[in-house]
């Protein structure tokens, strides 16, 4: 391919949208465009890096006895009612009538599409285990894009569902499915991935695990415990918190406190520790704005995943209207009356001297104990875990917090969609039973903007080989320069005829336009014939990692090259 | 691969709503499963020919100096209303909005797509010409989807754009194509299909061809003549009609015709040659139900590809009512007063003597001279062309009408896009100008089944090799014979070894089920390990095309595989 006729522009100039290096370089370099928020389109460099990951992912699918298969993208809504999903799921499903208004919905997973192609084949228990797997595009009506490919709304997907007649079973399949996804991470170029506990949010099942590329830019924020090896993702990590009264309790005391709402405001006013304090944070139910307070140590955060979870029911920040009872900034635990749900996380639990609200107007309580005032409270885990906090393993204090990007996720679904789609097999013994399911998930875009972001540097992507674009960049400098032009050609020519992926820079540029071009495109291996070098019988090889750059006799350039490939 | 984990089942029943063979027979096969009306699912076998299909497209394209590249399914609506085709184009393109109200589409093409991914590259004469494609799934909401996956909702499709700044190129790069095509459909194993000329139809342009496969299963209908070779689909042949006139004109007069409304049912009454009538056929409008009256010879029958193209809107079948003013079945060109759009066909020019509707309840005139009762009448060219009917090339009557199933289609598209979307590049005069684009598409499924429908005998699909979904289906009859199953082991291990896809049958069951599976399989080519061949130290070899049956030594059965494939 020579470079003059690639379609798509590279410009220096950094677009002002983009707050991620990946996103910014992969637009500078002609990689992707803008099409609506979150929907892009690829130009061949990108397509390129995303067909090998896909191949990539194919082989390391086909090697754990996947079966590639494909479902739809657009699918009828019976089939998630069936599951309950239709219902349960917000405006991320993007749901639609056909010309006949027959309600549609777009893929943005597929386990009902995965039981229902295989609910009438596995209805005898000797058809298990068995994975299927599609690398296929999917749409999520995200509510905020952002970060170029890391948070899109159409995605391409490899999504692989696999079938068990036993939680043993599920569990071997499991960890192999893990060994995959680690040698996926590695021949991508990223071996520094870690996989973490996580959530299993609205995929239902149990355990599950999300696979980490650790980096400031991260959407994510993780637990490790450097101890002992804990790693979770913070939305699934317990938040330990141990109180011992220090000071015995004093009386429950109302205090002025005007103007001050925070509980950072109350506690400066009133000279008092946060981790002495009560804070409330208030939502509504979505389906009918009924209040949900809950009330955790003024220290700390809530985790809105952990609350949803125990919840059962989706929830949004409040609006604190005037007649409904709550005293916005000085709302607490003692005396609050009015139909609420109330919450009480377990940082609260066995504190005294306790600084809260007094549920009206510039008024604050000091003294309040848990145990001796709000004696029948119950307790349960709502906050995120803090750096240096508990780990929930091995119990030191000892929890480190990193940002990391989700690169894929894999799930133990248990009978969540056998049970609700009605799919069952008979068992050895003549028993009617539900599957069990695994699901795993890898996003191809933001796979390779991850690696993008850990794999760059001021000048462009540095690809690892096995997904770059092309192998070779061979730039003539100079190209008006017969004898320059004649080597170029000559050894392009030979590359290619070696099945060599070279993409062939001979435009009439300044050599700096040439390498920043280059640099943009992140091949591994550049190689120059220029005039200087011709004039020495050499062709200059640059590794884009900057891990060596060195001459090479001319006739024998493209041995060198390919013993560097 | 062995054959007892394939997910997906086979069967003998010839499902009831299939209506050709290709469907029934792939539903029979385990490969595809209905998942709504004109959505499937994909299982491995079918998966692993697509794959083999895209591949194949994806290097002819890569030949003609194509990109790959990668436009979204979901697009935002602006982007269609900027060619103006999120107006024209009907109920087939879906539209719904996102959670933020914005309008969005699914791509069931990406002319728009195409060119909001060049317009800024492109701006400049040196870049051209170029073109790039796609291979992605697309939604088109057919209002009767059918055939299995020859006429699907949702359908991967591989498209392609090329860009031009005169006419002349486009036309050297749509002959590239043209050839491209040639080779795409012969390497898939139907070098048969023939090119037609075609009507440009929603696309807009001028010049276009389908890429036609002779079945009579086909939707689309072929006009050829053996003459001269000219082919054209129905919709786009011109009908050409010479009338003379034999007798001298009658006068014209009302006769009685009661309840005669068909215009056979007319000529019969009369005793009156069809050729020599003149019937109605009525449109709405769809925008206003507006009438739209054409008048053709009795025998023909209304092209409405050329009516719509002509109208330039879009149109319905008529509902006459009571106070419309049309009396339907007894409509006629003379004396017909009302508000409608009249048209009349090249079929009626210079005929005299006609029978036509009085315009009048029971009643018909004889004696109708078009020349003498219509002077200023206009004539344009409605009609189908006919088996037998005059050439439109060699003007011989030699047209003969076959069906075929469009497999490709390539497009000269103009500037239509370009310019409605404000795409332009400076020639190297300097002067503004639109660049000219054509465009090329193949239906990656339908082209599936289309090989199928004529490649396949009574007991299964007779895959092509180079699409067939494995190369070789090893059967070992009798597995539990130690001797035959250890046989066919060490077979399907060197099989694999070489790097021979093998589909291996080592189940407990009867050869009758075996073989019918592998029927069903449609891979080139069977090796049968049995008792009685081992007995004769031999394996068996069968072609799936019946081309031949032969038996090989065991010691040289790996090598006689190799050798056939």
């Amino acid at each position: 391919m020579k470079l003059e006729k690639l379609v798509g522009e590279r410009f220096k100039e950094k677009p002002s949208d983009c707050t991620v290096e990946s996103h910014a370089l992969m637009v500078r370099g002609g990689y992707m465009k803008y099409v609506a928020n979150g929907i892009y389109s690829s130009y061949m460099p990108l397509k390129r890096i995303t067909r090998k990951i896909e191949q990539i992912l194919r082989e390391e699918m086909d090697a754990i006895d996947g079966q590639e298969v494909q479902f739809p993208v657009v699918m009828p809504a019976s089939l998630w009612q069936e599951s309950g999903r239709y219902e349960s799921i917000g405006k991320e499903l993007v749901r639609f009538n056909d010309r006949n208004e027959s309600p549609l919905v777009l893929g943005m997973t597929h386990e009902e599409a995965a039981v229902g192609l295989v609910r009438e084949y596995g209805q005898s228990y000797n058809k298990y285990p068995f994975m299927i797997y599609q690398i296929q595009t999917k749409f999520r009506d995200e509510a905020r894009p952002k970060s170029g490919l890391i948070r899109v709304r159409e995605f391409t997907m490899k999504d692989a569902y696999s079938f068990h007649t036993s939680q043993q079973d599920l569990e071997q399949y499991y960890d192999k499915c893990h060994k995959a996804y680690e040698r996926i991470f590695a021949r991508c170029g990223i071996p520094e991935v870690i996989s973490v506990a996580s959530d299993s949010g609205m995929m239902g099942g149990s355990i599950s695990h999300e696979f980490m590329l650790l980096t400031g830019i991260g959407e994510d924020s993780i637990a490790i415990c450097p101890e002992c090896g804990y790693k979770a993702n913070m939305e699934a990590a317990d938040s330990i918190v141990i109180n011992q009264k220090t000071q015995p309790s004093e009386q429950l005391k109302e205090v002025y406190t005007p103007h001050q709402q925070t509980i950072a405001d109350v506690c400066a006013y009133l000279n008092s520790d946060e981790k002495a304090s009560c804070k409330a944070v208030v939502y509504q139910r979505n389906i009918d704005d009924k209040y949900v307070v809950l009330f955790l140590r003024g220290d700390l955060e809530v985790n809105e995943t952990k609350l949803t979870n125990y919840l059962g029911f989706e929830i949004h920040p409040a609006t604190i209207t005037e007649d409904c009872g709550l005293q916005a900034g000085f709302i607490g635990p003692y005396n609050l009356n009015g139909d609420y749900i109330v919450l009480l996380d377990n940082s609260l639990k066995g504190l005294n001297n306790v600084v809260c609200g007094a549920n009206k107007q510039d008024y604050h309580y000091t003294g309040l104990d848990m145990e001796r005032d709000l004696p029948n409270a119950e307790y349960h885990d709502f906050a995120k875990i803090k750096e240096g906090g508990i780990c929930p393993c091995c119990k030191k204090p000892a929890i480190t917090i990193s940002r990391g990007i989700e690169v894929g996720n894999i799930f133990q679904l248990g009978t969540k969609y056998t049970k609700s789609m009605g799919m069952t097999y008979i068992d050895s013994e003549g028993n009617t039973k539900n599957p069990i399911m695994g699901c795993y998930g890898i996003g191809v875009g933001r796979l390779a903007a991850a690696i993008c972001e850990v794999h760059h540097d001021d000048y462009g992507p540095i690809w690892p080989k096995a997904i770059a674009p092309y192998q070779v960049h061979l730039c003539a400098v100079r190209p008006d320069n017969q004898e320059v032009k004649d080597i170029a050609d000559d050894l392009y020519q030979k590359l290619l005829d070696k099945g060599v992926e070279v993409i062939y820079d001979d435009r009439n540029v300044s050599a700096g336009i040439m390498f920043s071009d280059a640099d943009l495109l992140g091949v591994p291996l550049r190689v120059i014939v220029s005039p200087r070098n011709v004039k020495q019988g050499v062709v200059e090889m640059v590794a884009r990692d900057k891990s060596f750059s060195l001459t090479a006799p001319i006739e024998n350039a493209l041995q060198e090259i390919l013993n560097k490939l």
